[in-house]
């Protein structure tokens, strides 16, 4: 998995999280839609992050990239915090109530990608505004291939932009919620078809404990979770998933081969598995190659009959 | 599949349903979950069902159990009016709100297998009191596999003979709510391995349109749903999975051997699938073996990666 090194270029946020869950709380430990995203990725492909952090994000901080052979090298630091984001989950992971969201530095997040970042293998938008990554994309030349990710509040305020960015996109990665939130449709399936219609060529929905629902034009398809006993934290299991899927879609040759497809699901799956065992990226981080390919094999068999 | 002609002793409930969904609605249909589990299990093996019925009850009802060569001799036929359930269930079928239940003749019934019934290969003690279940245990010598359904009703009333049954259980089939209401675990993992230190050698957890879950000793897994994208009723879901899933277990020598397991979940899921394409056992009645194999091929090849 080590030796492609296909050019994924990530923009997202990076982050300070105070999390607590049902059995403990952290406080300040590196969060983030690009942090999650691009240590999954890397795993697969050359991940380059395109974020904005503090004068209080520290090499401590960056270590963990440079280890995974993220480049980081796109990661602006701004006198002042880093974007902070606090959370309560309620038992067993099924909701989480923001309690505040600091956007310090990321308030004026204007990403901007130098000549050499503009012609990258795919293009990762993961969770910012739909106007930031329509931004992106309008930098870039042609990437192989397009993901993005978004959320409720982009859905509610900035429908407009995000349906734009649709359009021009190959994968959109949304959860059960912002599925039906974007169409009006409760029907999972039905509402995955109507996103393929606002331009996407595949849609997953990212199912939690469940899962994930995939669609294109020609299949569908739903996949269990890894199953994990006991998450410590789930915040960045679907950024980690978003990051593994586009990851490992960036490091093959044709990724709208359907094999390739399935395969991403798998690892996206796999990786979303290693991010909820710790808090932060602490265990995502820690992964070996091998770890990966065990799980991926536990999980392929458990999934054949 | 039609080939092997394992017994499968099945008791449960005939009914005439009342069936509301957000789309349409239907009176006195055949239903009951002896009707949809025996008409799954016809597939795989030649099940006998034990139940009763009213003098409402005409060969028209019997009928599709003949033609699916299912063994109705077991059936008594008593003066009075068959149980009748009437349900409305919400958009997308999340929740069936019961408006009635009238037990009529069904609230005497005392199952008593005859000398030939009690060395079946199989018992499947679908959904009925707890008592029941127990006194027809009692009947029976060493059936090879014995595997049982219940509900909320049993476990809030009954939980002490229903602990008592899961003791001699091979295998048990819960929803997640029962699993929950069950062992007071909220998290299905440890309530499915508390229900395994209940007795029962396999437990499977139904997920509904999530696919379902299984533990054993030695593995656990979950598999995701056959998906339909608009389910008629989904009235006997359940019933036709552990149908399927039982008789599937019955037509093979080790029934315990994972491999067999895991296809038997396979056979569940796709049975399942045809019961919620219409009001009834219309559909599953109708379906044909080679239809079973192309759905099992299909949903197979999708958990493939």
């Amino acid at each position: 998995m080590e030796k492609n090194k296909s050019k994924v270029i990530i923009v997202g946020s990076m982050a300070f999280d105070n999390i607590k869950t049902h059995k403990s709380s952290v406080k300040n430990v590196l969060g983030g839609s690009a942090s999650y995203s691009s240590i999954a990725a890397s795993f697969f492909a050359k991940p380059k992050v395109i974020a904005v952090v503090g004068s209080d994000f520290t090499k401590k901080h960056i270590k963990p990239f440079h280890d995974r052979g993220v480049d980081t090298s796109g990661i602006e630091v701004r006198d002042g915090k880093t974007f902070t984001w606090a959370a309560e989950y309620d038992k067993d992971f099924k909701n989480a109530t923001t309690i505040s969201t600091d956007l310090n530095v990321f308030a004026d997040f204007a990403p901007a990608l130098k000549p050499a970042d503009t012609q990258p293998e795919a293009l990762f938008l993961a969770n910012i505004s739909p106007k930031l990554q329509l931004d992106v994309l309008k930098q870039v030349k042609k990437p192989r291939l397009i993901a993005c990710d978004t959320m409720n509040l982009w859905i509610k305020n900035n429908k407009a932009q995000l349906l734009k960015l649709l359009k021009s996109i190959d994968i959109v990665f949304v959860n059960e919620a912002e599925s039906r939130q974007l169409t009006g449709i409760y029907n999972l399936i039905k509402a995955g078809k109507a996103i393929l219609k606002m331009g996407p060529k595949v849609v997953v929905i990212k199912l939690g404990p469940n899962g994930a629902l995939l669609l294109t034009k020609d299949a569908m398809f739903q996949v269990p979770p890894f199953l994990i006993e006991e998450p410590v934290d789930t915040t960045g299991a679907g950024d980690s998933f978003g990051g593994g899927f586009v990851g490992y879609l960036a490091s093959v040759k044709n990724w709208n081969n359907i094999k390739h497809i399935k395969k991403a699901l798998a690892y996206g799956t796999v990786l979303a598995s290693f991010a909820i065992e710790s808090f932060s990226i602490k265990k995502l981080a820690q992964v070996k190659p091998q770890d990966i390919k065990k799980r991926f094999e536990i999980y392929s068999k458990s999934c054949r009959f």
